[in-house]
C-alpha cells in the first residue's frame, strides 16, 4: 500500500521500518531532515512537508507528539490537508486530545477523507517488536479496511468506538497507569521509612491482591535505584496534563489523578523529564527524607 | 501440635477449620459464642476465654479485627498473656499497628513468649482454600519453627524481618491495593463519562502497562454494577487508617493514600461500609453525575 508517515521519533521510526518491512511504500516527512534521511536506506522516499506525503498517499499516519503538533501538520501551512485525496484516510496514533481529534476528524471530512485516531501503548520495545497495543476509535468500516496495516504495528488491537474513543481509552490507559505507580511509590517508601527489608516486601506483595504490571516491572528497578527511561516522566506528564484539560472539558472532578499529575510537575520541574516514569518514587522519598533502595547489605541480585 | 486459636471471624473460621484438618488439637475461644460452638463438631474444644485457650497451647492464634482487639486478647482480663507457657509462640495474623505489635512483643518476651506477626491476604476464598499469603515478622528461628502451620494455612509464606515487619508489608500491601483501585475507578468513570465503550476499553487497556490484579478482578465486577464483597470496604478503611497511624508515627508525609481513605472515609459514612472495596468507584461516579456501567444495549456476557 503507498503509506505516508508524518513524525519519526523514538516510536515512529521503527513503527516506519515495520512498515516497510511489511512491504509497503513509505513516504515520510519529520521535523528533523536526519531521521527521515536515515530511513532511505530502508527504502523510505523522503518528502519536502507533510502536505507532500499525502499527494499520493492512501493511508497517512500522524505519530507525533502532543494535539498542536497533529494540528499544525493536517491543518498547517504544507499540511495534509492541502494534498490528501478524497477517500484516502488519516490515521493518527498520536497520543493527544480526544476534543482536537473529532476537531480533525470534522475538517477533514469536509474533503471526504476519514481520520482514525489509534493511539499505541507499549514504549519503544512495542514499537520495535511490532507488539504495538492500538486503541482505534472512528469509522469501524475504516477501521476493518486498516486492519491490515495495525497488524503490521501491532498486536492487542481494539476498535473502541466513535472519533476520538481511542483517545479516550488510551487516557483511561494512563490513568491507570500513573495512579497504580503513585500507590506502588507510596508502599515502597512507607516500606522503607519502617526499616523493611524491600526485596521481602516486594516478594510478599507481588501476585496477590497489590500485584501490577507497575509493581512487578518498576517495583525492582526502584529498589536497584535504575531510573532509566521505559516512559518518560515529561511524556506521562503531558498525557495527564491531556487529562486533565479532557475532564475539565467534561466537567468531571477527579481526585486522584490530579494530585499524581502534580507531582510528576514536581519531577519535571526539577529535571527530572528525561527520567524513567519510576523517578515517581523520588517525589516521595524527598518529602519522607528516605530512599527505597535495597541496602547494599542485601546483595544485588 | 497442641493450638489454641482466638477470633472465629470470616477469615478465623477456615482458617482454623484447616487447621483442625490437618491433624492439629485446637482449643479455640471467640466473642460470640456460637461461632466457637459451630466448631465442635470439626473437633474443636471450646474455651471459655483467651486465658482458657492459652494455658495448654505451644502456639496461639489470635484473628481479630483491630489492634486494640489484639491487645484485649492477649493484655486484657482473661487474657493470653495470664496463663501463656514460657517457651511457647503467640502468632498474631490479624492486620494492626506494627507499633502494637512491638509493645505486645516486649510483653510477652517477658514471660519468655516469642510473638510472630503474620498477618494474611488473599481474603475468605485463601482463607477456605489453604493459599493465604502470609507476611511474617519475628524471631526467624520461631519462624522456621512455625512454618508447618504456616503451610496448613497458606501458600506464599514470606519471612519480612523483625518483630513488626510482618505488619508492615500487609500495609504496603494495603497502600497499593487501595490506590491501584483508585486509579481504576477514576480511569473508568473519566472512560463512561467520555461516552466510551467500556468493555473494549476494559479489552484494550487489560495486558498492558496499566494491568493490575484490581483492573482484571474488580474492573469487569464495577461494570457490571456487583459490588458484592470480596474484600470489604469498611476493613479496608480500617486498613488505610493504621497505614495513616503509622505514617504519623513515622513522620512520613503520603500524598495519595490519604485522599484515598478520605473517599473509603465517605463510602462508610454513607453506609457502604459492607459493599466490596469496588464501590469506591462509587464515589468517583457520584462526582462526577456518571456511572461506569456497562450499557444493557451491549449485552451482559
Amino acid at each position: 500500500m503507498n503509506i505516508g508517515f508524518i513524525g519519526l521519533g523514538l516510536m515512529g521510526t521503527p513503527m516506519c521500518k515495520n512498515l516497510l518491512k511489511a512491504g509497503h511504500t513509505v513516504t515520510v516527512w519529520n521535523r528533523t531532515l536526519a531521521k527521515s534521511e536515515a530511513l532511505r536506506s530502508d527504502g523510505a522516499i523522503v518528502a519536502v512537508s507533510p502536505k507532500a506525503v499525502a499527494q499520493n498517499a492512501e493511508v497517512t499516519i500522524t505519530m507525533v507528539t502532543d494535539s498542536p503538533d497533529v494540528e499544525e501538520v493536517i491543518l498547517g501551512n504544507d499540511g495534509v490537508l492541502g494534498s490528501v485525496k478524497p477517500a484516502s484516510v488519516v490515521i493518527d496514533m498520536s497520543t493527544i486530545s480526544p476534543f482536537t481529534t473529532q476537531k480533525l476528524a470534522a475538517s477533514l471530512q469536509e474533503r471526504d477523507v476519514e481520520l482514525l485516531d489509534a493511539p499505541v501503548s507499549g514504549g519503544v520495545w512495542g514499537a520495535e517488536s511490532g507488539s504495538l497495543s492500538i486503541m482505534v476509535g472512528g469509522s469501524k468500516e475504516v477501521f476493518d479496511q486498516c486492519q491490515g496495516i495495525f497488524k503490521d504495528l501491532g498486536k492487542r488491537i481494539t476498535y473502541c468506538g466513535a472519533s476520538g474513543m481511542g483517545q479516550v481509552t488510551k487516557l483511561v490507559n494512563q490513568i491507570i497507569v500513573a495512579g497504580t505507580l503513585a500507590a506502588v511509590s507510596e508502599g515502597l517508601t512507607f516500606a522503607a521509612k519502617a526499616g523493611a527489608d524491600l526485596d521481602a516486601v516486594l516478594e510478599a506483595v507481588s501476585g496477590g491482591a497489590a500485584s501490577s504490571w507497575q509493581l512487578e516491572n518498576l517495583g525492582p528497578r526502584i529498589i536497584s535505584g535504575d531510573f532509566e527511561p521505559g516512559f518518560r516522566v515529561r511524556l506521562q506528564q503531558k498525557d495527564l496534563r491531556i487529562i486533565m484539560d479532557s475532564a475539565n472539558n467534561m466537567n468531571l472532578p477527579l481526585i486522584t489523578t490530579p494530585l499524581v499529575q502534580q507531582m510528576f510537575r514536581v519531577l519535571e520541574r526539577t529535571n527530572r523529564g528525561e527520567e524513567g516514569t519510576q523517578a515517581y518514587v523520588k517525589v516521595i522519598e524527598e518529602l519522607g527524607g528516605v530512599e527505597a533502595r535495597r541496602s547494599l547489605d542485601q546483595g544485588t541480585e
